[in-house]
């Protein structure tokens, strides 16, 4: 039996399969992968959606969701980020496959103007462009490089553009074919511990979901004709969701059964005013700027040069 | 008695005069004016703090607060803010006083890089600043244009300069010798309604308060030798405040008395996760812009030209 | 017979028309208007290329450009502002006629990252966005606003991108199917009198010109397949321009023959070093941020309500 | 006999020194010393200003000058960076000696509103800033970690605070007592070849320049009371200079004598357009992120840790 509410929202795979209510039971249609580098300090979870029972269950798209926990994600350490920046770019490629012959475009969805939401466009700023140097310099000098052809945008906001996102990366898309997108885009997780200390990697795109944006259109497979694949950090929580998970974990804990949580929350759930609100760490200029950096690097390991 | 609870954070006087359960009971060395301005929509509450007993009692210095209740404050409207920022601007000069002879200097305290502390320095940047050309072009050049000698700073926070706001400011008034700060600061209120809809007006400086950066020495006529006049919104609500609030409404609306409220806290409290962290809404970047437009207007209607 | 030579870099037809020797001589198939608003001390000079002729002469496009000269064009002064901007507002609207009934897309050209090319996005960050609005609350809401629908986009430069800005807009309006593009950018005068001071609006979109950034192809009706009209005003001069033509300003100043100075050219001429370097004022961003929101009142005021 | 003409502006003392027309010439009072490094492909060259005498020949004050030549200092090459941020921190550690033990304060001059000036104010964003944390936890935390006490502001130009940065960095300097200041600004060179290719860093503070800010007063031991090292990389050539070098290397190559070709400039020197004008390459925003990130990372390394 599922613990958790409609209303409450994650974009994480990993965090709504911890929603039913006891780890050990089977989830027809998904598999649960753990794995723990402990030299490296990271917890890698994969979470596969194999049908469309599982789908419905997790109420998330057929597809693979790999998550990596680390710990020490917006400290600064130089040495520890390039040691993880290698393994995240290791799962990016591996989701990606062999799709990228044509090249990648990378998006940065989110709002630059919101610190937490800036994710996809400071990743999008440190990242190696090469498909304007392809074209100027030909397909030797690609190989020479054993360059990836990459083009990259942050579309920006539906308030500054006027535009969904699909519309803006759809169109550009049939003037210059990449075979294969990658997005970025800030997420929301359910519980604070994850924010920015979580990266989701997964090859489902993105689903208009629970984050700060208002990317509500979807960006995948079937929106924009090539394989999306989705990288995706916590860096709110629904304003919501922590109240109403604080309120249970207190009526709970005070001995409150199941239903008398439920009846209370009526009350709640009718305050407007939390809508459209989030919660993030006061420092959170500090977390975006080592993050964004570490997935740049991620990003441009995959498709630059070294093998 | 008071509802609130010692961790209850709100840097606005209105809503810790609020917090007495009855509003109509006197408080003991605390004044309260209320004005309605119609065509403007403002709603105006002075709160007077007038002796020890009062400041005991609200736990806030002694001095003045104007409240600027304005529901438009950060939807685009250019006639609604040149109209808020003239009413802005009064408030200021009256606070301000005759103290501004030998020159005022502006303060945007908060953190450029987090978008709802982004408030001070946004300020300062539209600021029409005149030391240096009265410095340049003399006494006759200011009296004939009627200017105020303004100077301003955006000192950043601690994480970025490893100084204190007031060791920064206290140091360059040793130079520059003003005869009046004024400090702008995003605050903290208790209400999400409150966010972004208020503006307070004080003459007691900015002290060590809820708001998101750690401005955690007063600015004020003790620390820094002259009047210290601070001008700020709320942008965000603590995590924590609103969880507890919404708690407690409920927790009410459902029969419980007081102390089995209470009682009820002692889990969330001991919760570390949701210190430093605050709730902010989606659209703060256009909240900020237009709202730090607004007080940039007021502010300079003070002290250029417009006598 | 014309003064100029062929690396000579400008992106005003009014110092094209201006380069050849006498203002007097008619140029076969160009018209040169001229107006003069005394009370707001503007100058209009309008260049109408009538056929290929003209085209060939002038070596831009057929159709209409407009100059506007306001010498206060980047100081502060608010009222001045007001009065240009509703000036500058006229033109586009006259430019664009009709053709904007499906919607119109604002393309802010140009990088961000560099002062003085940043032009475009600046202006774009400060527009009434209504076409998520109309599509949200529909036709109604539109026509009692009296909207026109507006999409924006600030696509950045190659280097950022990877790809022409052509292809992005291009691709872009697949999607959205705007009836007309307003494009903005900085451009690059011959001379240094006319940097921050004047206004180009054309009907012939943007060719690849002499200005800071790498817009190499065309933003035009044939590229696009709607009317470009373009909003740019001169920020920087050519290094190697301002170079030539002071060499040969005093040249001639010394006596020397027409002849004699083209030999004196070659010399430079091979530097390399100066190609890719221009000349722009030291505050700049004083001058962008005046500019940019005069041309941002100019458009919203073309699109919004009044009229 | 000195080439250069007294409006011939540089900050570099190895232009200043080059200016004089025969290299071999021993001017007194002042010593060069010149170095390769040939695996990391730097030049280094040590100009000592020994006396009065070697200070009126080189318009310089007395001090160690010390120019590092690094062609691809602005290209994007993390290996190459970490290479030459190691041997530019050797630099700044030699020249401030044991003067460090009570503290630095890191000055990044400059406006970081328009891009070649905005060095300072990005190399301070990447500072590991300590004064704080050691504040916090006291002198065995800064033992064990081998950390000098780092503070650090960027305070901006004098259009927007209406204050001299000596001003305010001296006024600091009084609360917090820090006793040596590093002090970071763009620089002005005479040749677009030492353009985003050249640091320099002197024992000498920073003098009233040709730099592209109005940092007019000195930054220097007389100002300030500690000493003063300098860390600057040319970002612009002054338009006056970059014009009269110009001409003067045509009218040489045509014959002209020294006399005459100072004759024909009387006519370009009256010229004021070209005051207050600077010239830059047209992709300094990407020079500017590559050599702050690497300037910082040189820093860093001078005062965290390892050593």
């Amino acid at each position: 039996m599922k613990k958790g509410y409609e209303d409450i929202r994650t974009d994480l795979a990993l965090e709504v399969r911890e929603s039913f209510e006891d780890d050990d039971v089977e989830i027809k249609g998904v598999v649960l992968e753990e794995d723990y580098l402990k030299e490296k300090d990271l917890k890698i979870t994969t979470v596969i959606i194999k049908d469309e029972q599982g789908a419905k269950a997790m109420r998330k798209p057929i597809g693979t969701y790999i998550t990596i926990e680390a710990q020490k994600l917006s400290e600064k350490d130089d040495e520890y980020h390039s040691s993880i920046s290698e393994e995240i770019g290791k799962y990016i490629k591996k989701l990606i496959g062999e799709d990228r012959e044509k090249g990648v475009m990378v998006v940065g969805l989110g709002n630059r103007e919101v610190t937490p939401d800036a994710l996809g466009p400071l990743v999008v700023d440190n990242l190696f462009i090469t498909r304007h140097l392809i074209k100027e310099y030909g397909e030797d000098f690609q190989k020479r490089n054993k360059l990836t052809c990459v083009s990259a945008l942050a579309p920006g906001v539906m308030a500054q553009t006027g535009m969904e996102a699909v519309e803006i990366i759809r169109g550009i898309m049939k003037e210059t074919k990449p075979s294969v997108v990658l997005a970025i885009d800030a997420l929301a997780s359910r519980s604070v511990h994850r924010v920015n200390t979580t990266i989701q990697i997964s090859d489902t795109g993105i689903s208009p979901g629970a984050g700060i944006g208002n990317n509500r259109m979807a960006l995948n497979e079937d929106s924009l004709g090539v394989k999306v694949v989705a990288l995706g950090v916590p860096t709110v929580v629904d304003a919501m969701t922590i109240i109403r998970d604080s309120m249970e974990n207190m009526l709970n804990s005070q001995g409150f059964s199941q239903n008398e949580v439920q009846s209370f929350f009526s009350e709640v759930t009718n305050q407007e005013s939390f809508h459209n609100m989030f919660v993030t760490p006061k420092n959170i200029d500090e977390s975006m700027k080592c993050i964004s950096f570490t997935l740049s690097e991620a990003i441009n390991s995959c498709f630059c040069g070294r093998s």
